[in-house]
């Protein structure tokens, strides 16, 4: 399921940062139970907040979605 | 905006394959206004919904996104 696989994808490029879900919510200004509720695939996110989550990453919205 | 590039993309991929909103709305069982709304950049559209027009396209999400 494409939620799966995107909450999973965000998690990888968030753990090439090295940094918490926590720090990252925070970072983007994001509800950090809101956060990892979409690294575990739960949600059905919004584009908007796909971009932020990007954004966040350091990363285009084609790279996030390489391969799904 | 994120929302009317995507839009705009969506719409580029549905000429190519030479049908209208309406046909290719009911194609994928979506509402045609809705789905014009989204062609329109007027929609925070969500990621189920992205997959199921892109899918509707016969394209991938990493092709629907290429350089936005």
């Amino acid at each position: 399921m494409i939620r799966k696989k995107l909450g999973q994808r965000i998690k990888e490029f968030r753990h090439k940062l090295g940094i918490s879900q926590e720090k990252f919510a925070l970072s983007i200004n994001m509800d950090r139970t809101y956060y990892a509720s979409v690294e575990n695939g739960k949600r059905n996110i919004s584009i908007n907040n796909i971009e932020k989550i990007a954004n966040g990453l350091g990363i285009t919205l084609e790279e996030l979605f390489k391969g799904l």
